[in-house]
Protein backbone atom coordinates (compact mmCIF):
# COMPACT_ATOMS: atom_id res chain seq x y z
CA UNK A 1 0.00 0.00 0.00
CA UNK A 2 0.73 3.80 0.13
CA UNK A 3 3.66 4.37 1.60
CA UNK A 4 4.54 8.04 0.73
CA UNK A 5 2.86 11.13 2.64
CA UNK A 6 0.36 13.31 1.60
CA UNK A 7 0.55 17.28 1.24
CA UNK A 8 -2.52 18.24 3.82
CA UNK A 9 -3.45 21.80 2.74
CA UNK A 10 -5.26 23.14 5.76
CA UNK A 11 -7.24 26.38 5.25
CA UNK A 12 -10.32 28.30 7.19
CA UNK A 13 -12.04 31.20 8.35
CA UNK A 14 -9.51 33.20 10.91
CA UNK A 15 -10.89 32.01 13.83
CA UNK A 16 -12.01 28.55 12.88
CA UNK A 17 -9.56 27.68 15.25
CA UNK A 18 -7.36 26.01 12.79
CA UNK A 19 -3.87 26.54 14.22
CA UNK A 20 -5.26 24.77 17.77
CA UNK A 21 -6.58 22.17 15.69
CA UNK A 22 -2.76 21.43 13.74
CA UNK A 23 -0.54 21.65 17.00
CA UNK A 24 -3.23 18.84 18.88
CA UNK A 25 -2.80 16.81 15.50
CA UNK A 26 1.05 17.26 15.36
CA UNK A 27 1.08 16.60 19.71
CA UNK A 28 -0.93 13.41 19.22
CA UNK A 29 0.52 11.61 16.20
CA UNK A 30 4.22 11.21 14.94
CA UNK A 31 3.32 11.16 11.66
CA UNK A 32 2.37 14.61 10.81
CA UNK A 33 5.53 16.75 9.54
CA UNK A 34 4.54 21.18 9.67
CA UNK A 35 5.64 22.75 7.00
CA UNK A 36 6.85 25.80 7.67
CA UNK A 37 6.78 28.78 5.54
CA UNK A 38 9.38 31.40 4.32
CA UNK A 39 8.75 35.36 4.62
CA UNK A 40 10.01 38.94 4.18
CA UNK A 41 7.88 40.26 7.07
CA UNK A 42 9.57 41.12 10.37
CA UNK A 43 9.27 38.84 12.97
CA UNK A 44 6.57 40.12 15.65
CA UNK A 45 7.20 39.48 19.63
CA UNK A 46 7.48 35.79 20.25
CA UNK A 47 7.60 34.80 16.57
CA UNK A 48 11.01 32.26 15.85
CA UNK A 49 12.92 31.85 13.14
CA UNK A 50 11.83 28.21 12.14
CA UNK A 51 8.79 27.84 14.12
CA UNK A 52 6.09 30.57 12.40
CA UNK A 53 8.23 31.47 10.01
CA UNK A 54 11.32 31.40 8.11
CA UNK A 55 12.05 34.89 8.00
CA UNK A 56 13.96 36.01 4.78
CA UNK A 57 14.72 39.47 3.07
CA UNK A 58 13.48 40.49 0.27
CA UNK A 59 16.90 39.39 -1.83
CA UNK A 60 17.29 35.94 -0.38
CA UNK A 61 13.25 35.64 -0.90
CA UNK A 62 14.27 36.48 -4.95
CA UNK A 63 16.82 34.02 -5.39
CA UNK A 64 14.61 31.67 -4.16
CA UNK A 65 12.23 32.07 -6.50
CA UNK A 66 14.26 32.21 -9.19
CA UNK A 67 16.13 29.21 -7.89
CA UNK A 68 12.41 27.41 -8.01
CA UNK A 69 12.94 26.05 -4.57
CA UNK A 70 9.41 27.20 -3.82
CA UNK A 71 6.25 25.15 -4.08
CA UNK A 72 4.41 28.30 -4.08
CA UNK A 73 4.50 31.85 -2.67
CA UNK A 74 2.43 35.41 -2.74
CA UNK A 75 3.46 38.58 -2.13
CA UNK A 76 0.43 40.81 0.15
CA UNK A 77 1.07 44.20 0.51
CA UNK A 78 4.28 44.66 0.86
CA UNK A 79 6.00 41.30 1.89
CA UNK A 80 6.32 37.76 0.62
CA UNK A 81 5.13 34.74 1.61
CA UNK A 82 6.09 30.60 0.22
CA UNK A 83 6.18 27.26 0.90
CA UNK A 84 9.74 25.94 0.77
CA UNK A 85 9.99 22.46 -1.88
CA UNK A 86 12.70 21.15 -0.29
CA UNK A 87 11.61 20.16 2.98
CA UNK A 88 8.01 19.41 1.68
CA UNK A 89 9.10 16.77 -0.78
CA UNK A 90 11.77 15.26 1.47
CA UNK A 91 9.24 14.99 4.52
CA UNK A 92 6.71 13.13 1.32
CA UNK A 93 9.26 11.00 0.70
CA UNK A 94 9.66 9.60 4.07
CA UNK A 95 6.30 9.11 4.50
CA UNK A 96 5.42 12.05 6.40
CA UNK A 97 1.88 13.60 5.85
CA UNK A 98 3.15 17.24 5.27
CA UNK A 99 0.60 19.95 6.84
CA UNK A 100 0.44 22.99 5.96
CA UNK A 101 -1.26 25.76 6.90
CA UNK A 102 -1.83 28.73 4.11
CA UNK A 103 -4.72 30.92 2.65
CA UNK A 104 -7.10 30.15 0.09
CA UNK A 105 -5.18 31.37 -3.19
CA UNK A 106 -2.12 29.61 -2.14
CA UNK A 107 -4.09 26.55 -1.74
CA UNK A 108 -5.04 27.13 -5.53
CA UNK A 109 -1.86 27.10 -6.73
CA UNK A 110 -0.49 24.29 -4.39
CA UNK A 111 -3.46 22.24 -5.65
CA UNK A 112 -2.67 23.24 -9.38
CA UNK A 113 1.10 22.31 -9.03
CA UNK A 114 0.81 19.01 -6.72
CA UNK A 115 -2.98 17.69 -7.61
CA UNK A 116 -2.33 14.95 -4.94
CA UNK A 117 -2.80 17.19 -2.55
CA UNK A 118 -5.42 16.94 -0.09
CA UNK A 119 -7.24 20.52 0.54
CA UNK A 120 -8.87 20.62 3.92
CA UNK A 121 -11.33 23.72 4.59
CA UNK A 122 -12.10 24.52 8.65
CA UNK A 123 -14.60 26.40 9.39
CA UNK A 124 -16.98 27.01 12.98
CA UNK A 125 -20.53 26.25 12.73
CA UNK A 126 -21.91 29.64 11.44
CA UNK A 127 -20.54 32.39 10.43
CA UNK A 128 -22.77 34.09 13.64
CA UNK A 129 -19.95 31.98 15.73
CA UNK A 130 -17.18 33.06 13.88
CA UNK A 131 -17.94 36.48 14.94
CA UNK A 132 -18.63 35.74 18.28
CA UNK A 133 -15.42 34.16 19.10
CA UNK A 134 -13.66 36.75 17.26
CA UNK A 135 -15.24 39.87 19.61
CA UNK A 136 -14.29 36.99 22.78
CA UNK A 137 -11.15 36.92 22.30
CA UNK A 138 -11.34 40.23 23.52
CA UNK A 139 -7.95 41.20 21.93
CA UNK A 140 -8.82 42.86 18.21
CA UNK A 141 -10.70 46.31 17.84
CA UNK A 142 -13.62 46.42 15.79
CA UNK A 143 -12.33 47.43 12.69
CA UNK A 144 -9.99 44.45 12.63
CA UNK A 145 -13.04 41.91 13.52
CA UNK A 146 -14.67 43.46 10.42
CA UNK A 147 -11.85 43.26 8.12
CA UNK A 148 -11.52 39.64 9.25
CA UNK A 149 -15.18 38.73 8.67
CA UNK A 150 -14.79 40.71 5.63
CA UNK A 151 -11.63 38.11 4.48
CA UNK A 152 -14.13 35.19 5.67
CA UNK A 153 -16.57 36.35 2.98
CA UNK A 154 -13.95 36.22 0.38
CA UNK A 155 -12.57 32.81 1.41
CA UNK A 156 -16.59 30.95 1.83
CA UNK A 157 -16.58 31.57 -2.23
CA UNK A 158 -13.68 29.57 -2.74
CA UNK A 159 -14.75 27.13 -0.02
CA UNK A 160 -16.08 24.46 -3.00
CA UNK A 161 -12.52 23.87 -4.49
CA UNK A 162 -11.39 21.99 -1.16
CA UNK A 163 -11.87 18.24 -0.39
CA UNK A 164 -13.16 18.11 2.54
CA UNK A 165 -14.92 20.87 5.14
CA UNK A 166 -14.39 20.35 8.60
CA UNK A 167 -16.72 22.22 11.28
CA UNK A 168 -14.10 22.54 14.31
CA UNK A 169 -17.45 22.68 16.98
CA UNK A 170 -15.63 20.43 19.16
CA UNK A 171 -11.68 20.57 19.39
CA UNK A 172 -11.21 16.99 20.64
CA UNK A 173 -13.85 15.90 17.74
CA UNK A 174 -12.43 17.87 15.18
CA UNK A 175 -8.32 16.49 15.51
CA UNK A 176 -10.06 13.13 15.41
CA UNK A 177 -11.84 13.67 12.24
CA UNK A 178 -9.37 15.62 11.14
CA UNK A 179 -6.52 12.80 11.65
CA UNK A 180 -9.43 10.03 10.07
CA UNK A 181 -9.65 11.97 6.95
CA UNK A 182 -5.84 11.96 5.89
CA UNK A 183 -5.36 8.39 7.29
CA UNK A 184 -8.50 7.14 4.96
CA UNK A 185 -6.96 9.06 2.05
CA UNK A 186 -4.01 6.91 2.05
CA UNK A 187 -6.05 4.09 1.14
CA UNK A 188 -7.83 6.34 -2.03
CA UNK A 189 -7.33 4.18 -5.15
CA UNK A 190 -5.59 6.51 -7.43
CA UNK A 191 -2.72 7.26 -4.14
CA UNK A 192 -2.23 2.93 -4.26
CA UNK A 193 -0.99 2.73 -8.74
CA UNK A 194 1.61 0.96 -7.60
CA UNK A 195 -0.15 -2.17 -5.30
CA UNK A 196 -2.71 -2.20 -7.54
CA UNK A 197 -0.17 -2.58 -10.85
CA UNK A 198 1.43 -5.25 -8.65
CA UNK A 199 -1.68 -7.28 -8.26
CA UNK A 200 -2.75 -6.88 -11.72
CA UNK A 201 0.83 -8.35 -12.96
CA UNK A 202 0.31 -11.37 -10.45
CA UNK A 203 -3.66 -12.06 -11.94
CA UNK A 204 -1.90 -11.81 -15.61
CA UNK A 205 0.56 -14.18 -14.76
CA UNK A 206 -1.88 -16.79 -12.89
CA UNK A 207 -3.83 -16.64 -16.58
CA UNK A 208 -0.77 -17.46 -18.50
CA UNK A 209 -0.03 -20.44 -16.29
CA UNK B 1 -22.91 18.78 8.01
CA UNK B 2 -24.27 15.91 5.58
CA UNK B 3 -27.10 13.72 7.26
CA UNK B 4 -27.63 11.72 4.37
CA UNK B 5 -26.47 7.97 4.29
CA UNK B 6 -23.74 6.90 2.05
CA UNK B 7 -24.47 4.25 -0.62
CA UNK B 8 -21.21 2.09 -0.50
CA UNK B 9 -20.90 -0.37 -2.71
CA UNK B 10 -18.06 -3.34 -1.74
CA UNK B 11 -16.38 -5.81 -4.32
CA UNK B 12 -13.63 -8.04 -4.26
CA UNK B 13 -12.06 -10.98 -4.91
CA UNK B 14 -13.72 -14.07 -3.57
CA UNK B 15 -12.03 -15.14 -0.95
CA UNK B 16 -10.67 -11.57 -0.03
CA UNK B 17 -12.92 -11.78 3.35
CA UNK B 18 -15.27 -9.22 2.13
CA UNK B 19 -18.18 -10.92 3.51
CA UNK B 20 -16.42 -11.50 6.78
CA UNK B 21 -15.60 -7.60 6.79
CA UNK B 22 -19.15 -6.60 6.47
CA UNK B 23 -20.83 -8.90 8.83
CA UNK B 24 -18.42 -7.61 11.60
CA UNK B 25 -19.09 -3.87 10.30
CA UNK B 26 -22.59 -4.14 10.83
CA UNK B 27 -22.50 -6.46 14.02
CA UNK B 28 -20.04 -3.26 15.66
CA UNK B 29 -21.90 0.12 14.12
CA UNK B 30 -24.92 0.80 13.79
CA UNK B 31 -24.98 3.65 11.33
CA UNK B 32 -25.37 1.05 8.58
CA UNK B 33 -27.64 -0.89 6.97
CA UNK B 34 -27.27 -4.21 4.42
CA UNK B 35 -29.06 -3.85 1.04
CA UNK B 36 -29.90 -7.87 0.28
CA UNK B 37 -30.12 -8.70 -3.06
CA UNK B 38 -33.32 -9.87 -5.21
CA UNK B 39 -32.77 -13.27 -7.15
CA UNK B 40 -34.54 -15.80 -9.07
CA UNK B 41 -31.88 -18.43 -8.67
CA UNK B 42 -33.32 -21.12 -6.06
CA UNK B 43 -32.27 -21.04 -2.24
CA UNK B 44 -29.76 -23.02 -0.89
CA UNK B 45 -29.65 -25.09 1.82
CA UNK B 46 -29.33 -22.64 5.16
CA UNK B 47 -30.20 -19.48 2.94
CA UNK B 48 -32.86 -17.51 4.23
CA UNK B 49 -35.47 -15.59 2.19
CA UNK B 50 -34.03 -11.54 3.28
CA UNK B 51 -31.05 -12.69 4.29
CA UNK B 52 -28.83 -14.05 2.05
CA UNK B 53 -31.44 -12.75 -1.17
CA UNK B 54 -34.99 -11.59 -2.19
CA UNK B 55 -36.02 -14.85 -3.83
CA UNK B 56 -38.52 -14.50 -6.65
CA UNK B 57 -39.56 -16.01 -9.66
CA UNK B 58 -38.35 -14.97 -13.51
CA UNK B 59 -42.08 -13.42 -13.78
CA UNK B 60 -41.69 -11.57 -10.75
CA UNK B 61 -38.42 -10.88 -11.06
CA UNK B 62 -39.47 -8.94 -14.52
CA UNK B 63 -42.12 -6.97 -13.07
CA UNK B 64 -39.24 -5.62 -11.27
CA UNK B 65 -37.90 -4.39 -14.10
CA UNK B 66 -40.88 -2.86 -15.76
CA UNK B 67 -41.49 -0.95 -12.65
CA UNK B 68 -38.21 0.53 -12.42
CA UNK B 69 -38.01 -0.88 -8.45
CA UNK B 70 -34.50 -2.00 -9.04
CA UNK B 71 -31.09 0.30 -9.44
CA UNK B 72 -29.29 -2.31 -11.16
CA UNK B 73 -29.82 -5.97 -12.40
CA UNK B 74 -27.81 -8.22 -14.35
CA UNK B 75 -28.45 -11.87 -15.60
CA UNK B 76 -25.79 -14.65 -14.75
CA UNK B 77 -26.14 -18.02 -16.67
CA UNK B 78 -29.73 -18.74 -16.01
CA UNK B 79 -30.55 -16.44 -13.49
CA UNK B 80 -31.34 -12.74 -12.23
CA UNK B 81 -29.69 -10.68 -9.80
CA UNK B 82 -30.54 -7.11 -8.71
CA UNK B 83 -30.80 -4.50 -5.82
CA UNK B 84 -33.98 -3.27 -4.48
CA UNK B 85 -34.35 0.90 -5.06
CA UNK B 86 -36.86 1.49 -2.31
CA UNK B 87 -35.10 -0.10 0.71
CA UNK B 88 -31.82 1.09 -0.59
CA UNK B 89 -33.69 4.92 -0.53
CA UNK B 90 -35.39 4.92 2.54
CA UNK B 91 -32.29 3.86 4.58
CA UNK B 92 -30.12 6.36 2.63
CA UNK B 93 -32.81 8.87 3.60
CA UNK B 94 -32.73 8.03 7.66
CA UNK B 95 -29.24 8.48 7.44
CA UNK B 96 -28.02 5.10 7.28
CA UNK B 97 -24.85 3.84 5.19
CA UNK B 98 -26.02 1.42 3.40
CA UNK B 99 -24.04 -1.62 2.34
CA UNK B 100 -23.73 -3.46 -1.01
CA UNK B 101 -22.29 -6.28 -2.39
CA UNK B 102 -21.60 -6.52 -5.49
CA UNK B 103 -19.26 -7.88 -8.24
CA UNK B 104 -17.74 -4.99 -10.48
CA UNK B 105 -20.50 -4.79 -13.06
CA UNK B 106 -23.10 -4.23 -10.95
CA UNK B 107 -20.85 -1.91 -9.06
CA UNK B 108 -19.75 0.05 -12.44
CA UNK B 109 -23.98 0.16 -12.88
CA UNK B 110 -24.39 2.07 -9.40
CA UNK B 111 -21.92 4.37 -10.20
CA UNK B 112 -23.40 5.66 -13.38
CA UNK B 113 -26.93 6.01 -12.31
CA UNK B 114 -25.60 7.04 -8.45
CA UNK B 115 -22.63 8.92 -8.90
CA UNK B 116 -22.18 9.57 -5.07
CA UNK B 117 -21.85 6.02 -4.51
CA UNK B 118 -18.54 4.79 -2.70
CA UNK B 119 -16.76 2.10 -4.32
CA UNK B 120 -14.57 0.10 -2.20
CA UNK B 121 -12.40 -2.68 -3.39
CA UNK B 122 -10.98 -5.51 -1.12
CA UNK B 123 -8.80 -7.66 -1.87
CA UNK B 124 -6.09 -9.94 0.06
CA UNK B 125 -2.11 -8.78 0.15
CA UNK B 126 -0.94 -10.55 -2.72
CA UNK B 127 -2.83 -12.74 -5.23
CA UNK B 128 -1.14 -16.21 -4.15
CA UNK B 129 -2.28 -15.82 -0.46
CA UNK B 130 -6.02 -15.35 -2.32
CA UNK B 131 -4.97 -18.82 -3.96
CA UNK B 132 -3.81 -19.95 -0.59
CA UNK B 133 -6.50 -19.27 1.32
CA UNK B 134 -8.97 -20.75 -1.38
CA UNK B 135 -7.25 -24.05 -1.29
CA UNK B 136 -7.04 -23.57 2.34
CA UNK B 137 -10.66 -23.86 3.10
CA UNK B 138 -10.70 -27.66 2.10
CA UNK B 139 -14.24 -26.96 0.44
CA UNK B 140 -13.82 -26.32 -3.22
CA UNK B 141 -12.76 -28.19 -5.77
CA UNK B 142 -9.46 -27.34 -7.90
CA UNK B 143 -11.42 -26.82 -10.68
CA UNK B 144 -13.83 -24.32 -8.39
CA UNK B 145 -10.39 -22.75 -7.01
CA UNK B 146 -8.90 -22.21 -10.74
CA UNK B 147 -12.75 -20.63 -11.90
CA UNK B 148 -12.31 -18.08 -9.05
CA UNK B 149 -8.81 -17.27 -9.67
CA UNK B 150 -9.34 -16.66 -13.48
CA UNK B 151 -12.56 -14.51 -12.22
CA UNK B 152 -10.56 -12.59 -10.00
CA UNK B 153 -8.09 -11.85 -12.84
CA UNK B 154 -10.96 -10.02 -14.61
CA UNK B 155 -12.38 -8.06 -11.63
CA UNK B 156 -8.01 -6.80 -11.12
CA UNK B 157 -8.55 -5.03 -14.85
CA UNK B 158 -11.56 -3.31 -13.41
CA UNK B 159 -10.48 -2.10 -9.58
CA UNK B 160 -9.20 1.33 -11.09
CA UNK B 161 -12.68 2.35 -11.60
CA UNK B 162 -13.04 2.10 -7.33
CA UNK B 163 -12.71 5.00 -5.01
CA UNK B 164 -10.46 2.67 -2.37
CA UNK B 165 -8.92 -0.06 -2.11
CA UNK B 166 -8.45 -1.79 1.46
CA UNK B 167 -6.01 -4.96 1.98
CA UNK B 168 -7.88 -7.17 3.93
CA UNK B 169 -4.71 -8.91 6.19
CA UNK B 170 -6.30 -8.32 9.72
CA UNK B 171 -9.73 -8.15 10.02
CA UNK B 172 -10.26 -5.83 12.68
CA UNK B 173 -7.99 -3.61 11.53
CA UNK B 174 -9.55 -3.95 8.05
CA UNK B 175 -13.15 -3.32 9.88
CA UNK B 176 -12.25 -0.22 11.15
CA UNK B 177 -10.39 1.01 8.23
CA UNK B 178 -13.52 0.84 5.58
CA UNK B 179 -15.53 2.20 9.25
CA UNK B 180 -13.14 5.37 9.30
CA UNK B 181 -13.12 5.80 5.26
CA UNK B 182 -17.07 5.68 5.35
CA UNK B 183 -17.20 8.12 8.34
CA UNK B 184 -14.70 10.50 6.46
CA UNK B 185 -16.57 10.27 3.35
CA UNK B 186 -19.09 12.38 5.29
CA UNK B 187 -17.09 15.63 4.98
CA UNK B 188 -16.20 15.40 1.32
CA UNK B 189 -16.84 18.82 0.13
CA UNK B 190 -19.51 17.72 -2.63
CA UNK B 191 -21.31 15.67 0.14
CA UNK B 192 -22.09 19.09 2.02
CA UNK B 193 -23.36 21.68 -0.57
CA UNK B 194 -26.01 23.01 1.78
CA UNK B 195 -23.95 23.67 4.47
CA UNK B 196 -21.65 25.15 2.32
CA UNK B 197 -24.45 27.15 1.03
CA UNK B 198 -25.47 27.79 3.97
CA UNK B 199 -22.05 29.77 5.34
CA UNK B 200 -21.71 31.20 1.91
CA UNK B 201 -25.05 32.75 2.10
CA UNK B 202 -24.64 34.25 6.23
CA UNK B 203 -21.00 35.28 4.67
CA UNK B 204 -22.99 37.54 2.38
CA UNK B 205 -25.37 38.43 4.27
CA UNK B 206 -22.95 40.01 6.44
CA UNK B 207 -21.54 41.88 3.77
CA UNK B 208 -24.50 43.89 3.09
CA UNK B 209 -24.90 44.72 6.65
Amino acid sequence: MNKKGILVVVSGFSGAGKGTVMKELLRKYDNYALSVSVTTRSPRPGEEEGREYFFRTKEEFERLIREDALIEYARYVENYYGTPRSYVEQQLSMGKDVILEIEIQGAMKIKEKIPEALLVFVTPPSVEELRNRLVGRGTETAEVIESRMSRAGEEAEGMESYDYILVNDDLEECVERMHQIILSEHYRMERNAAFVQKIKEESRALKRS
